[in-house]
C-alpha cells in the first residue's frame, strides 16, 4: 500500500502535537468531557475535575449530528466561547466536532483538535476541507468501516495537505444490542501495524454502558492505545445525550486513578 | 411515531413527483444509467436505450464519493451539463448525486431528483440544505442504518420543508463478502408499512454483481416497490467505476422487456 | 471448485424427489405447517387447509431447538405420530427437524424430508449421519454463515452418500432487530449460480412478522427459487413458538391464491 | 432473570476447578496448546514449553470441526491417548472439544475440561449430555450469538445438573475481513455482571492473527477476565490447521513472561 498513512511510507511512528500534549510519543493521552456542552456550570465542573486528575484535553460537543430533528443539536458557536472559556481557566487543549465542511472555518477558530464523528467518516468534502484547516484532526472510525476504508479516510486529509491524524476506534455496528456497539478493540494493534498514525480508544461509545467504561479504557491501554476518550457529565441522568454511557466525575477521578499509564508515568 | 414521515400522521401514500414521472401512484418508475458520467459518448449511448426501453429517469454521477482520494472523483459540473444535454435530447429527467451542502444550489440548478448517496445518509447539515432546495430528494439507505434511522434521516428533509423524499435500499454490510452488499428487500415492504413515502430499491449496489440484477429488479416487483435505480454502461468492463455491478446495454434492454411490471402497464 | 454440490461437476438442476413431490426441476413446492406440533386438533386443522389449497408438504416440528431451556421442547416421538396421521389423512408428506445425531433413526422412520435447523448447519455429525439416512434432507442456511460454508455444510451429506439435498435460506443475523433476521433473498439466485441443488425460501423465520411473509414469498418466486417453507397456525396467538411469525389459515389460504405460480402451474 | 447462571440467584463468583487448577477464584488461568494434536512430537513439545512457563491447562484437538468434509478432522481416539500421555509426562490438566453427543462419554474418559466449540453452542442435545456428564465444561460463544443466547445455552448445561461451565469468548462475526473474528472483548466484564461463572478468552481464535494474540492476551488481563485459551504450535507454517493463528513457541514463552498477571501470582 503506498499510501501516505502507510508504515511502509514512514515507518516510524507519527508524533501529532496539540499544543503541548503528543499522541503517539509513547504516551497516553486521556481527553474527556460531556458528550454535549449544555451550560457554563456543566462544562466547568467537568473541566475543573479533568484537569485536576490529570487529563490533557477537554471534549465537548457544540455542534451535534443527532439520529432525530427533535433531539438537541447543540449550542452552537457558544458552546465554542464556553469551551474557549474552559481552556482559559483550566489550560485543557480543546476537541471538539465539525459536521460540516461549512462550518470548518468556525470550529478552527475555538478547537485545538477537530473531531470528525463516525457518521460522516466518509463525508470526503469535510475531510478534504479538513486537510487545509491548519489544526490536527480527530477521525472517528465509522460504525461499518472497514479498516481498509479508514485508512483511505485518513488519506484523505493527509492527501489534502494535513498529516495530522489521530485515529479513533468507538466501536462497530453488530447484531448484539446488549451494548451499544461492538469495541473492536483488535482494530488497535491492527491499525497500528497498517499505520504510523496514532490510534486511541472512545470506551464510551464503544459500550454505550457507564460501568464497562473502566474496563475498556485498562484494555486501551493493554492493547497500546495512544490514549482515550471519554465521557464525563457532572450528574449523567441529567445530560442532554449520551447519559447512560457517562462518567459522573467521582468515577471520572477513580478510572484515572485506576489507569495503569499513571503508573508509568509518575 | 408522531413524525412527519409516519403512516399514522398520513395514512395514504405519498406521490413524488419528478416531471410527468411520479413515484407512489402504483406504478413502477425505472431509473437508470451509468454510475459515472465520463463522457458525451458514454452518456448518450445510455440515454438513448433507456429512452427506447421506456425508462423514465436517467442517472449519472457527476460528483461521486470515492472510498479512496485517487480513485475517479467525478466530472464536477461539466458532468451535470452532459446530463443535461442528455435531458434536452432525450426527454429523461436527470437523478444526480450531491455529496456536500455546499453544492446543494449547484446540482439543483441541473438535476430532477437529488440523490443522497449511503454514506451521506446521516449528514445532517446535507439533510437540512436539501429540505430547502425546492426539489425533491432520493434518499439511499445508510450501508448499517436501521430503518428507524432511515425514516429519522427522511425526517430531517421534511423538517426543513421539503416533503418529496423518495426512499432507496440499496443493501446493507454483513459478514458474507460473496456479494457486495446483503439485499435487505424486506426493508422494502417493512418501511411502506411505517411510512407513507415512495421506496425503490437499488438492485446494482444491493448485490454488486451483474448477473444477481435481473432477479433482484423482479423481487422488487414482487415486494412492491415503488421503483428501481440500475447501473448501466455501453461497456461495463472499461467503465470508471461500478463496472462489475453495471449491466451493458443489451443486458438492459433484456431486464425491461422481463420486468412483470412493464405487462402490467401496457 | 470440484465439489460434489457445484455446478462444474454438473451443470443441470438436480431434482430432488420427496415422494411425488420433485424440487428444481422448473416447479414450486410449497411446505408449511405449524413450527411446533402442539396437537391432533392444530395439526389436522393446518393439514386440511395446507393439501386443500395446493400445499404439497406439511411441515412441523416434533423435536424444537430452542434458545432457552424452560421453552416448550416439542412432543418428541409422540409429535411424529402426529405428522403421520396427517400423512395418512392428507396425503401430505412430512417434513420434520431433526437436532441430533442419535435421532436419526427414529425421524428417519416418519419423515419424507429431513430437515436441519439453522444452528445445526456445521453440526458435521449430525451431517454425515444424515448422509446415510436414505432420506432427502432440507438444510438450512445458518444465521451466520457465509455461501460458501453453507455449500460446504451440503458437501458433508453428499460426500457421506446421499446426493438429495434442498437448500433453505431462512435470514441471517443482522444490525436492525426491526425483523427477526435479515432475509438474504440475493443468496437464492446465488447459491443456484455455484450449485445444482434446489434452493428455497422460509420467509417466515426471514422476517419474522406476519406482514412481510407474503411479499417475501412472492419475491421468492421471482429470484426463481424451488419453493416455500412457511409457518401456519390456525391460532397464532397461542403457538407454543413462533407465533408472531406464523400465517393463520385465512392468509395462508391467500397467500397460496396470489403466489404467481399458482397460475403457471394451473 | 431468574436463571441458574445469574448473579441475581448467585452474587458470589462461581469457582470451577479442574483438578488443582481454578477458574473464577481471581486467578487467570492460561490454556495452551495445537490447535489440532497432529503427532506425539508436536504435542510434547507444546506441553513441555506449556508446562515450563507456567501454563496450568494443555490444549489440543483430536475431533476437530471444520467448514470442509475434505479437512483434517482430527486424530480421534488416539489423538486423545496422546493428550493423556502429555498429562502423565508434564502434570497438566486436559482441555478438549467433544463435537457430539455421542462421543460425551468417550471424550470424558480422557479430558479434565470438555470443550464446547463456537459452533456447537446451540446443539442442545449436546450441551444436556454435558450437564450429565461428569466433567466441568468450557463453553465457546457462538460466531453470532448474544450475550443473551450464551448464557442460555450455559444454563441448559445447569439445567442438566452440572455446574462447572467456564465461558469463552472468542471473536464474532462482522463485516471486516482484516481479522478473522471480531473480538467482543466488551463481552468478559458484560457476562460477569450478568452470570457468576468464569469468562475467560480465546484471542487465537478472536483475531486470526499471530502478531494480533499477545496485546488481546493483555487486554483479556485488563478487563478481568479469568484465564486464556491459546493455540501455539512448534512449526505453525505446517500446522495441519490455523496455523496462521498459532504461536510459535518462542513467541508463546514471551507472551508469558509480558502477562501482568504472571507478575502479580509471583
Amino acid at each position: 500500500m503506498n499510501l501516505l498513512v502507510s508504515r511502509d511510507v514512514q515507518p516510524e511512528n507519527s508524533v501529532v502535537r496539540v499544543g503541548d500534549v503528543a499522541f503517539g510519543d509513547g504516551g497516553f493521552v486521556v481527553m474527556a468531557g460531556p458528550c454535549s456542552v449544555e451550560n457554563e456550570e456543566q462544562l466547568m465542573a467537568c473541566a475543573e475535575v479533568i484537569a485536576d486528575c490529570g487529563g490533557q484535553l477537554l471534549r465537548g460537543g457544540a455542534f451535534k449530528p443527532r439520529t432525530s430533528p427533535y433531539e438537541f443539536q447543540g449550542l452552537g458557536e457558544p458552546g465554542l466561547k464556553l469551551l474557549e472559556l474552559a481552556r482559559e481557566r483550566y489550560g485543557l487543549g480543546i476537541v471538539t466536532e465539525v459536521v460540516t465542511e461549512g462550518d470548518v472555518d468556525l470550529v478552527a477558530n475555538y478547537a485545538d483538535l477537530m473531531q470528525v464523528g463516525a457518521r460522516n467518516m466518509q463525508n470526503f468534502a469535510l475531510l478534504k476541507a479538513l486537510g487545509r484547516c491548519g489544526k490536527p484532526v480527530l477521525l472517528k472510525r465509522g460504525p461499518s468501516a472497514t479498516l481498509k476504508e479508514w485508512l483511505m479516510a485518513a488519506e484523505y486529509i493527509l492527501a489534502s495537505g494535513n498529516p495530522d491524524v489521530v485515529l479513533c476506534e468507538r466501536g462497530i455496528r453488530s447484531f448484539d444490542s446488549h451494548t451499544r456497539n461492538v469495541c473492536d478493540i483488535t482494530a488497535v494493534p491492527a491499525m497500528k501495524e497498517m499505520t504510523h498514525l496514532p490510534v486511541i480508544l472512545d470506551p464510551s461509545h464503544a459500550t454505550g454502558r457507564r460501568s464497562l467504561v473502566a474496563p475498556l479504557a485498562r484494555a486501551a491501554v493493554a492493547v497500546g492505545a495512544d490514549g482515550l476518550l471519554v465521557e464525563c457529565h457532572p450528574n449523567p441522568d441529567q445530560a442532554l445525550s449520551d447519559g447512560p454511557q457517562s462518567l459522573d466525575l467521582i468515577q471520572f477521578r477513580e478510572l484515572m486513578m485506576t489507569l495503569p499509564c499513571r503508573i508509568l508515568k509518575a
